[in-house]
């Protein structure tokens, strides 16, 4: 993949571990326990695994403190950030521009720096304007008046519709929409569907990341804001007007709807779903599959209509038993009845 | 946004509405009570709200009836309908037909107006015919044998497959596909899934729009049929042969199964979905999540398997309680079985 | 469609079926009950259907065994198999090749035969290799070092990501996306996700199918596996690392989690979803909606979390009795302790 290589005990100062073993070992590359070779960095995610360490071919290894090993080693912390840096350490390269491909289309007025590598079959609208060192794969279209900060990637197929404004270190990977209308309706005196305008946009912040085939809906007035670093997964829908905090994840097939605000941080597991016009605090956790029906200061939430997490775990391992409850119910009464029923006869 | 201004009266008259203060005050554009201008008109959707009005620098605005105000205004029945009129007017302008860009690929025996705009990139298949002020964008794709109605926009990156038919005013947004083969196989001796041919084809009736990254499946045989004024959102999934009726909503992730039958105004909550081979009745409504195993007449429905609504919140608001019901049937077990046992010593 | 004809009889041997009536019967076509002509030959799927048979005008038809009718037929076992591989051999033609058209932009050191179609506006990455009797709508996007088997079908918009291999006969439709990057971050001290490099890839193996706007995401080293014959619906999500078992079925908008395996012929319902690193056996069948959040080696499951299937129906059809359930627990424990009082009363 690379022609790189470092010393084990560069690798070490790089990320701030702790070396074992011969720090002189040249390596040049980063491989998984199984697949990796003598020349290759691997790593062991937690401690109690450290059988897995006896087959591996690896030249080193990344181990979390607290794990022995007779083999080169780098030990940190945080074992899964070392080898993820290390390994783009390893992967990084200078930027190429490509320039842009004579089949590309590019609008009237746009600004487009020489540090650039716009594909073939990209097309651009009129008045886009694009920072240094973005990269456009085949089939991106850019709506007019777009701004793309620097640094950006967005990847074959990728649509960013008029207007939107996408920040530094973007990546949008393909077939994503940002920018789909929003899905408003009135209903006319006819009870007829009509269309309102969204005239508002798409607000993509610094460090934001798209995954394939999702859609992220313009406003309707104003903009929807995908707030700084957060992380959005494949097949995720993001309705009008709804913002997205700082560093939130939402994982694959997960949905916002229509002016719902997510703090900081906010997790939505696979599937999960928030309803329109709620708040959703800093940090909040929604499991897999989960519908949030209303705001939320804070907390884990699961299940639908989410309630918290560990309510919800006991709950739903009671609900296999509801039929033999509710069975059990229906004995109780009746043994309940015939004591009743005897009394009454004592009684008489 | 536009050169275009209306006199406050005008715009009374074109909704309907009475008008409250200064008739000939001239009207700009349409923006929400944050964002407008003096040149602006905005608008109260409710009434309990006219707090809202004080900060706004609008010009005017639209008010629900019962709603009173020292600002000039236009007060009307349905604020939203009215408003949405309004900015429609603002927004809507002559058909400007750019051609067939000299980058598009038509194929052989198409039929093409001159009232079009088909961009670069833009591919149609053999004997394709295109209506009036038909709008394709860059990357969308059509196949053999389309036909498509006048007044249809087609977003970019939008595929429409081999035959299907899409009335007049459809809008289809980026990356949707229409007429992908329906998901039908037979297993053979050997237990291999055999595909079914789909020789069928989807039709869009007038009206209909389809969001972002959805997909409506051609049939087996014969036709999907989206009926007139249906929306469909973003990532939603219409299986092969099914119906859905005039003016239904089917919100984003929601899905329908193969041969399934929605009537007229059916609503489908977000990542609802429907089950195949049934058929829901006039304005069913379904709600988020919901999913509906079985055929239903009318009603709003809830849950999975869906039932009725409030039957259904009043279970869910009694499913966290469901630990401590299972406890709680315990003791009454075991102290009736102590009154019985007790009962049997004193009869003994 | 075609003009290739059959006389009844071949047509009964082709698929091993008793011939019923007039064997010299020219049949022209396949068509549905209603839609058949005079030349065509429908079909029966299942008994107790006779009365079906009245109306339709088709010349021949296919029933299932016990069936008897007085129209000229081929009695088969399976009558779905039966009528699709009719079917097929109706719609099966020579390959012809379009060669590449000019308007597609093939990259350097491709591999790409004489026989193949590939549209106007396809992008080749560099070093592609490309079967024998390929074709690949517009749009298609490949990326570097690709390899594609004989008799694939891209269909318009679907990409292919660098690195992924596609085996014989797969069919990729439209504007799904094949090796995207998985979705794997690492939080730094800052709290910030770092993206974890995914330097693994996409093996699609022999006969298997992917639906419109589907995802599968590369892995993070090695490959995602989907295994030969799998069947994979619309708007489904394979995350990095997983393997999808021979035979698969995977229905629509349904998602796999990351490093989870399925055995062979697992089916998972609409938007049913498997949560990360687990096992299911081979098998497996989970129902529509249902959520698996941990392994299973066999079975049917249902619900969220998934349970066996059977369990969740007696237990879903009970959890609309909860709120009464929660009534009758209260009222005998009112009449248990009114009884206990009174005892105490009769013992002072």
């Amino acid at each position: 993949m690379t022609s790189k290589t470092f010393l084990l005990k560069e690798l070490a100062e790089f990320v701030g571990g702790e070396l074992v073993g011969d720090g002189d070992r040249r390596i040049a590359g980063v491989a998984d326990l199984e697949a990796a070779a003598g020349h290759d960095i691997t790593f062991l995610m937690k401690g109690g695994q450290e059988a897995l360490l006896q087959r591996t071919r690896a030249g080193a290894v990344v181990v979390p403190v607290g794990v022995d090993t007779d083999r080169s080693a780098i030990r940190v912390k945080n074992p899964a950030l070392a080898i993820t840096k290390i390994h783009q350490r390893f992967l990084e390269q200078e930027f190429v521009a490509g320039g842009v491909h004579p089949a590309a289309h590019i609008g009237r007025e746009c600004h487009v720096p020489a540090q650039v590598s716009i594909s073939a079959l990209v097309v651009l609208g009129d008045r886009v304007v694009v920072g240094e060192r973005v990269r456009m794969e085949p089939g991106v279209v850019v709506g007019d008046d777009v701004v793309i900060g620097d640094d950006v990637i967005l990847m074959a197929g990728a649509v960013i519709r008029a207007g939107c404004r996408i920040g530094n270190r973007v990546v949008v990977q393909s077939n994503s929409v940002i920018g789909s209308d929003g899905y408003g309706y009135v209903q006319d005196e006819q009870g007829r569907h009509v269309k309102r305008p969204h005239v508002g946009v798409v607000i993509l912040e610094d460090d934001v990341e798209i995954g394939a085939n999702s859609c992220v809906d313009r406003a309707t007035f104003g903009a929807t804001i995908i707030r700084q670093g957060a992380k959005i997964d494949n097949l995720v829908q993001v309705a009008h007007n709804v913002s997205v905090g700082e560093g939130c994840l939402l994982a694959a097939q997960s949905g916002v709807a229509g002016s719902t605000t997510l703090g900081r941080g906010v997790v939505l597991g696979g599937q999960a779903a928030v309803t329109d016009h709620v708040a959703l605090g800093d940090g909040v956790m929604v499991g897999g599959k989960a519908g949030v029906a209303g705001s939320v200061q804070q907390g884990v939430l699961s299940g639908y209509p989410a309630i918290d997490h560990r309510t919800w775990l006991r709950a739903s391992s009671a609900f296999s038993k509801l039929p033999q409850l509710v069975k059990d119910v229906r004995d109780l009464g009746k043994q309940l009845a015939e004591l009743l029923e005897e009394k009454k006869g004592t009684k008489r």
